[in-house]
């Protein structure tokens, strides 16, 4: 029998608190267990920022303790910062299903100095021993196949991991939900579920891919022109859906993007997706088929300005050009903060006479998560006696906790925890420690990992808003006065061609200023004089416009 | 009889292809009537902007066949560019309702230097001539009172613009919609409907204001805390509401946030609020009263980092802080691109233990446009001969423009028409000429309007991404050498206290480069010397960064 005294720390360094950057370690004792390497996209006041990475500073020095890496499935917020990472934590054992093992290999191509990784493929039912954890994988329907739940036994007690998950009973390209495997699971015994919350704040259930098809299905059969449907490369049941019904309505697919087609390539080779010899053409050859035989499959539904979609609505696109007649898929939701890019394209589409179908005029888009009817069913399932909502904002979080106590699992034994708390898990009781470990967010800017932070993102910030402004003066040693006219350098702030009377006077200004405040025959101290430019430029420009552009005032005594 | 080629001129300047911005003449013979003068936000790629407003250069040399500017109702899309443009239009006479009117002369203190404006109200059922235009006010439901259609008589024949609308059977503070009347206008004949589209692709019909309050009174009703409702100070509807559900139930309301103080006493003193003596108190007042006894009605339901609701929650509100119990209400939808920051801000609501009612959880929110079904009334009641859909994007014009074929309005009838766009409007016909106008936009940016332009805007994109990187080289006029070490200056490209041994290496780089540019004993081209710089460090720093800052040499000669 276990001491009561014996616990596992649950420590989410990414995902709790947001949607995205998923990462945990489950750790008992010495050994660490990580579960997901994922990235997400920067906000909006982050400009010129790649990704956002977790932090991973309290695995330092702990390395030799990782027993392994497992990521639950192919998508990039699951395992986007494997590249970024994996050194630095030793490059531990990766498992995941095939498809997931595909997306990460093609994606580490990208970074040539990166080291050989060790993944060894799982699917559902194989279990694995890595130090005290036991681990068995079991399939749970998502957007992507290949996607898995984890039923870990621990020392402690047994935990259930659900993955992003939801459930369809007519899923596509793969098996429906195994009801009876998770009620096994249940009837095992689980400490701990930890479930993703995504949808909690969403009611009823979520709609079933086949709803999704039939309403596809529609469109297919009274198309006249091209389809061009736009999704995410990452939905391969939606890739599969329009590649299939594009094959039962006699249309070749042509395949655009980069990531679609490659995400295309690693499934098909993988036998995840289902096409037929011939189906596939290349855009070259598309152009030689009447359009009511062509579908466009591409990236671009959140109207990225280089996507294919959006190229070709600009008739920028080298083979495709949009007609009218076109009839235009979006099956894909708007991310938030992608609605005016979106309107943008959708409105340059309208304007050049295309149908358009997208999901808030009928069910041609799916979410991939589970929305509260399909979370209270989860938890009634597995009966767990302790449950930490995973995945998603504290809205969320918050809401799904709120549905665990409706389905009587007392108020302490839920647990509400962010990024970089530890959850104490022993067999009697759950609890956060006081201790936090560090959790903030790592920025990836090109090259650099990290180096990006406050100074240099606020600095960003108000550059864009004003502009900056650097003035040289050059001053001689001798009398302490600026010699010719100062140079004066700026963007962002006011257009300088239509600015020459305020530019004239600002140069006055300077000189006057460093005349003042180096004339008194002292020593003449120069922070006093650049933060003297520095103001009164400052309040002076202020003024005459309204605008605080940065200043940097540069003195070269000669 | 009039003459077939008689014809009006529809322009719009701003609100067709965007909501907001509204601004339209309409042009007889010399004859120009000016219809609301709006402003909209900047988009996300518009950093530092304040407003978008309409160009006005058509009307350059024109102002005095300027008649007068109709403003339809209160809201800044459609009145908030008058301090900016009135003067350059001649200051001609204004023509409102009462609150209209009101919230321009606050609008306009904040100007000292504006000029003094001429602005006659105008009410339900009157009439004013205007040169060759007869204009009824017709009262129409939105979500603000004193929302104002216009019937108006030409020379061409009878045009009808239905300002923002919905029907409401039930609403606040306002007459039921006018059935009988608008059903006169249509028996009256009307040759061209200009119908809001802001709804078009919103199926069924909009919510009645008399749902709102009875959801809203649920919230009330169980209410144990304080109540915190936030919602734009335009709704003024909605903030009837909240003051009269306060009223009822015992609560003496707090009005806190500046635009929502000033629009509560515009509206009360012009008694379209209704507010019993003593249920306003100050906030220093508030803190006396026990928790149920207190409604905070502020701003801030957007998440705005500066507005009441934000600092209430993270604790920086001079007399309110936010505590568990607290109730919030978001009575107000998300404004696209602000997902984010209500997200945030719920978040930290949640996180602190507040009870949160938002939109998407109950009805407590409706919006002030017309949807499918009301448009589809609007057209069967007027009845008209060409239709014009107006403010909206394009897709909602192209759908408006769907929704009125489908009642039997000739295809050719239907114009789906552009800012800068003229329309030609006569007995007969309608169509859009050839010729445009400008129509792009003019940015406001603290004092300068219209000065930003595309040069100064990329600037700022391009600072935002990845910063600036200055470079001071002073050079011996006589050996062409650098002298000492060369100054750099970088804002938002890296932390340069933690960067030396690269910033070393560009000191290197830049003395190299100089050096060997200026060293052919020839005169020295100082353009081509700066261009080397720039471009050299430029794949320099991108090698060592990939990142791109603006590079700015300055090479001052000794």
């Amino acid at each position: 029998m276990k001491k009561t005294q014996e616990n596992i720390k649950i420590i989410p360094l990414g995902g709790l608190g947001e949607v995205g950057r998923n990462m945990t370690l489950l750790e008992y004792k010495e050994a660490i267990l990580i579960i997901d390497m994922g990235l997400r996209f920067p906000e909006e006041d982050m400009p010129g920022i790649d990704f956002i990475i977790p932090n991973i500073s309290y695995l330092k020095n702990k390395e030799k303790n990782i027993l392994g890496i497992i990521i639950v499935h192919g998508h990039y917020d699951h395992l986007g910062a494997i590249p970024y990472l994996i050194e630095k934590v030793g490059n531990p054992p990766i498992f995941s299903s095939a498809l997931s093992r595909g997306i990460i290999l093609k994606r580490q191509e990208e970074f040539p100095r990166a080291p050989k990784l060790d993944i060894t493929v799982v699917k559902d039912g194989d279990k694995i021993g890595l130090g005290p954890f036991k681990i068995e994988f079991i399939r749970q329907n998502h957007n992507i196949p290949g996607n898995l739940g984890l039923f870990i036994k621990t020392p402690v007690g047994n935990i259930f991991h659900t993955s992003d998950f939801k459930f369809d009973k007519e899923p596509i390209n793969d098996l429906p939900t195994d009801f009876k495997k998770l009620k096994e699971i249940g009837e095992q015994g689980v400490l701990l579920l930890m479930s993703d919350s995504t949808g909690a704040e969403e009611e009823g259930h979520s709609l079933s891919e086949k709803t999704i098809e039939q309403n596809l299905d529609k469109i297919f059969k009274q198309a006249k022109g091209r389809i061009i449907a736009a999704t995410f490369a990452s939905l391969l049941n939606r890739v599969q859906q329009i590649i299939s019904l594009s094959e039962k309505y006699g249309r070749r697919v042509c395949v655009e993007g980069y990531s679609m087609k490659t995400n295309v390539e690693i499934a098909r080779n993988l036998k995840y997706l289902k096409i037929k010899k011939g189906t596939l053409i290349e855009a070259k050859e598309a152009v030689n088929y009447p359009d009511p035989k062509i579908t466009i499959l591409c990236t671009g539904a959140q109207g990225e300005g280089q996507a294919v979609l959006m190229r070709i609505a600009n008739q920028e696109h080298k083979f495709f050009h949009f007609k009218k007649g076109d009839e235009i898929i979006f099956s894909s939701s708007v991310i938030p903060g992608n609605e005016r890019t979106v309107q943008y394209l959708k409105d340059e589409l309208y304007r050049q006479g295309a149908i358009v179908y997208h999901y808030k005029m009928m069910d041609i888009h799916a979410g991939g998560h589970a929305q509260i009817e399909e979370l209270k069913e989860m938890i009634r399932t597995i009966r767990p006696r302790f449950f930490l909502p995973i995945h998603g904002q504290i809205s969320m979080l918050v809401k799904h906790g709120e549905i665990a106590k409706g389905l009587n699992i007392l108020e302490k034994n839920v647990i509400i925890a962010e990024n970089g708390q530890i959850i104490n898990l022993s067999r009697e009781k759950i609890f956060l420690e006081k201790k936090t470990v560090p959790s903030n967010y790592v920025m990836v800017d090109g090259l650099g990992i990290g180096d990006v932070g406050e100074v240099v993102l606020r600095d960003r910030q108000m550059l864009s808003k004003d502009g900056m402004f650097v003035i040289v003066a050059v001053v001689d040693k001798q009398t302490g006065q600026v010699r010719g006219s100062p140079d004066i350098i700026s963007r962002g702030f006011i257009y300088l061609r239509e600015s020459k009377p305020l530019l004239a006077e600002t140069r006055r200004k300077v000189i006057d200023i460093v005349n003042k405040t180096t004339g008194s025959g002292r020593a003449v101290n120069w922070v006093y004089v650049k933060d003297e430019i520095r103001n009164k430029l400052g309040q002076f420009l202020f003024s005459r416009t309204q605008r605080r552009p940065i200043i940097l005032p540069v003195v070269i005594e000669v």
